[in-house]
C-alpha cells in the first residue's frame, strides 16, 4: 500500500515532465529539443536527492549513477527514452526513467553488490531525423558516423543538433555495464483484455515493411462494364482480405495495411492505381519472411488474373530480437515472489532494449495500457499497476547478482 | 467512300474547336467561358454556309435552323454539348454538333417535310457550377430559377455568367420541336470489345451515389493482435469484395468504389476510419434500388460483426431514362438499310438526351471509343465510324416523318 503513494508520485512526475514540449497544448518533444533541458533539470533534481551522480553524455542521454557497495562492481542499467512522438501521451518511455529513479529512492541509500545506472535515452521514436534509437545506439558505442549527416526538415543535421545542445556526440560502451532492464507501457490491448497488470517481454518482433502499387486502368464508372474493368482498388481489396486472413491464421503474426492511396480517387472513376503499405511482424524471423513471400506472391497472382500490373518493394526489414532468457526468468521469479501473476508477451513495437540487447543481457517489464492506448494525449497507466511493477523491481534488485 | 472524306472533315473540325480553351495546352472549356465565343464563331460559319439561320439563345445554346419544305412543319432537333471537362478530348459532345452540321451540308439544300434544328448545348458536364445540363434544361424551359443563384469557385453565379456573356437566360420550349437525336462517342470499351462501330442507346442508366464511413479504432500496427483489432480498412476491403461480386453477378449493373480515404493513413497504424464512395448504376430502377439496399445492409452487417460503426448517406439518386422506342427503332432500321449492324446498349453516363426525353421522343447513336477512352486528351474516334454514323443519319433523315 505504501508503494501506491510512490506510484502516484511517478504519475504526477510524468505529468509534470509532459508539460515540457515544443508544441503548446500538446506533448511533443523530439531529439534535443529545447524542452529537453527542462526534462533534464527536473529529473536531475530527483536523481541527486536520492544520492546519484548525474551527467548528460555525448548524445544527450541523461545518466545517473547510484554507486555499489564496492568500487569496481558491475553496473545494472535501468532506463527508457525521454523523447516523444508528436502529440504524445505522458508515459511512453519516460515512465521507465521515472520508475528507475523511484526504485533508487525506495532503496533509501542502501548499497547493493552492484551499481545502478538510471538512463534516460535522448531519442527512441525516430521523429526528428527518421532515425530511431539514436540514444541507445550511442550508449553502446554503435552510432554510425554516417548517420550524423542526416538532416531534419529544417536542414539541421544530427551532428548540428548535438553541437547546438552543447554536446560532443562521442560515446563508448561502459565496460562494467552488465545488464539492462526497461519498464515500459504495453502500448497495446493485450494485458487489459486478459485483466493482468504486468508482462515480461520474451522477444521484440521482427518487422518487414513493403510498398505495393497495383496499376490497372482508370475508366468511366458508368460506361465500363464490370467484365471489362481493370480496377486497381477492387484488386487491392481482394488482396487485403487475404492479408487479414493469413495473419489471423498465423499465431503471433500481425499484418497491417495502414496506408492506401487511390488514383484518381473520384467517385465516378474506376480506380486506375492503388498504392499501399504492408507492415508485417512476428517474433520468428522465418515465419515473417515466409509471410512476406506468400503475401507478395498472392498480390502478384491476384493482380495478374485481373490484368493488373503489380510492383512491390521491401522498404525495411528488421530481425526479431530475443530478450535474455536468464534475466527475464529472474524478473518473472521476482514477480512471483511478490505475488504477481505475470504474462509473457512478444513486443510488436521496437524499444531501446532491442539495441541494448546487442551488448548485454536485457529484459523488459510491460505495464498494462488502459484502452490499449498510446501515442495519444489520452494515454494512461494505472497507479496500482505501477505499484505492482515497483514491487517487482525492488524484489529484482534484492535478488539480482 | 465519299462519306469518309466528310468524316475526316468532322474530325478536323473537332480538332480546330478543341484549340479554343481556358487552359493553354489542354482543352478545358466550361459553361460560357470566353473561348465559347470562338466555338460559336466557327460553328456559325459552317452552319450559315449550309443554309441555316443561327442564333445564340438565352443561356448560350447555339441554335441553327434548317427550314422545312413547308412553313409550320415539325422540327427535328439534332445536338449535343459544346462544353468540356477539364483537360478533355476533342470529341465528347462537340462531335454530335459537328455531325449535325455535316448532315445538313450533305443534304445539299434539299428540303425535307420537317425542319431541322442543330443545337450545341452550352453546358452538360457540370464542371463550372457542379450543376450539369444547364443548356438542355433551359432548352426545354425547365431551368429552375433557384439554380441561377449557384456560384462557381470565383463567386460568380449562373445568373452573372449568363449576363456577362450578353444573354437573357430565359428560354421556353419551341412548340414545334418533335424529336431529338444525339450522336455521341460511347466513352466506354463495349463497342471496341465487340468489334462494332455503332450502337443505338436503349436507356440511360439510373444512378445512386452513396457515401459510407467505417469507423473502427486506430491502433499500433505492432502491438494490437489481429483478434483485438477494429480495422476500418480491413472492414471496407471485405465489403468492397462483396460490392464487386454483387455487381458482376447482376446483369447490366456497374458498381464502383472510386474514392477511399484512410485515417490516419500511416504505415504503422491500424486504420481507424475508412471513408468511401459507392456509385451504382442500372437501367432498371428497381434493380438499382435493391442493389443499394442490399449493399448498404451488407456494409452494416460486416461492420457490426467487426465492432465497427457504419454511417451511410445517399448523396444522389437519379432514375433511369428510357430512349423512345419508336424513334430508336427508326434509327436501328436506318442503320440496317445502309448495311450497318448496330448493337443496343444502355448508357452508363448521363447525356443531354436524358433531359430532352422529358419533352419529346429522343434517341441516341453511340460511336465506338478506341481504347474506351474519354475525358482525356487521347480520346479519339475512327473516321470510318463517323462515316458509318453519317450514312445512318442520312438514311434516318430520308425515312423520318
Amino acid at each position: 500500500m505504501m508503494l501506491l503513494r510512490h506510484a502516484e508520485e511517478c504519475i504526477a512526475r510524468c505529468r509534470v515532465l509532459a508539460l515540457y514540449t515544443e508544441e503548446p497544448g500538446f506533448t511533443t518533444r523530439t531529439f534535443l529539443a529545447p524542452s529537453m533541458h527542462q526534462v533534464h533539470r527536473d529529473l536531475t533534481g530527483w536523481m541527486r536527492s536520492s544520492g546519484m551522480t548525474v551527467r548528460v553524455d555525448g548524445v544527450g542521454n541523461l545518466r545517473a549513477c547510484y554507486a555499489a557497495a564496492h568500487v569496481g562492481a558491475p553496473v545494472l542499467c535501468i532506463g527508457s527514452h525521454l523523447d516523444t512522438v508528436p502529440r504524445a501521451g505522458a508515459f511512453d518511455g519516460i515512465l521507465g526513467v521515472v520508475m528507475g529513479v523511484k526504485l533508487i529512492e525506495l532503496l533509501g541509500r542502501r548499497r547493493l553488490p552492484f551499481a545502478i545506472e538510471v538512463v534516460g535515452f535522448s531519442e527512441e521514436e525516430g521523429v526528428r531525423f527518421g532515425l530511431p534509437f539514436i540514444g541507445s545506439r550511442a550508449f553502446i558505442g554503435e552510432l554510425d558516423p554516417s548517420l550524423l549527416l542526416k538532416c531534419d526538415e529544417n536542414g539541421v543535421s544530427v551532428a548540428d543538433a548535438i553541437r547546438d545542445f552543447g554536446l560532443t556526440g562521442v560515446e563508448q560502451l561502459e565496460e562494467r555495464a552488465a545488464a539492462y532492464l526497461e519498464f515500459h507501457i504495453e502500448q497495446g490491448p493485450v494485458l487489459e483484455s486478459l485483466g493482468m497488470p504486468l508482462s515480461v517481454v520474451v522477444a521484440i518482433a521482427g518487422q518487414t515493411r513493403v510498398r505495393l502499387t497495383f496499376e490497372g486502368r482508370a475508366g468511366h464508372a458508368g460506361t465500363t462494364p464490370m467484365t471489362l474493368r481493370r480496377d486497381a482498388l477492387a484488386c487491392a481489396a481482394e488482396w487485403m482480405n487475404e492479408v487479414e486472413t493469413y495473419a489471423a491464421n498465423t499465431m503471433g503474426m500481425v499484418a497491417t495495411v495502414g496506408r492506401l492511396d487511390v488514383v484518381p480517387g473520384a467517385p465516378n472513376v474506376v480506380p486506375g492505381i492503388a498504392k499501399l503499405t504492408l507492415d508485417i511482424r512476428h517474433e520468428e524471423d522465418t515465419l515473417r519472411e515466409r509471410g512476406v513471400e506468400h503475401l507478395v506472391a498472392r498480390a502478384s497472382a491476384i493482380a495478374s488474373r485481373r490484368g493488373i500490373h503489380l510492383t512491390s518493394e521491401i522498404v525495411s526489414n528488421q530481425a526479431a530480437v530475443r530478450m535474455d532468457r536468464d534475466l527475464t526468468g529472474m524478473l518473472a521469479s521476482a514477480a512471483e515472489r511478490v505475488g504477481q501473476c505475470v504474462h509473457s508477451i512478444t513486443s510488436g513495437a521496437g524499444h531501446d532494449a532491442m539495441i541494448m540487447a546487442r551488448k548485454m543481457p536485457s529484459a523488459m517489464l510491460f505495464l498494462r495500457s488502459p484502452g490499449g492506448l498510446s501515442h495519444h494525449p489520452d494515454e494512461s497507466v494505472l497507479a496500482e499497476d505501477i505499484a505492482a511493477a515497483l514491487a517487482v523491481g525492488l524484489k529484482f534488485l534484492e535478488t539480482y547478482t
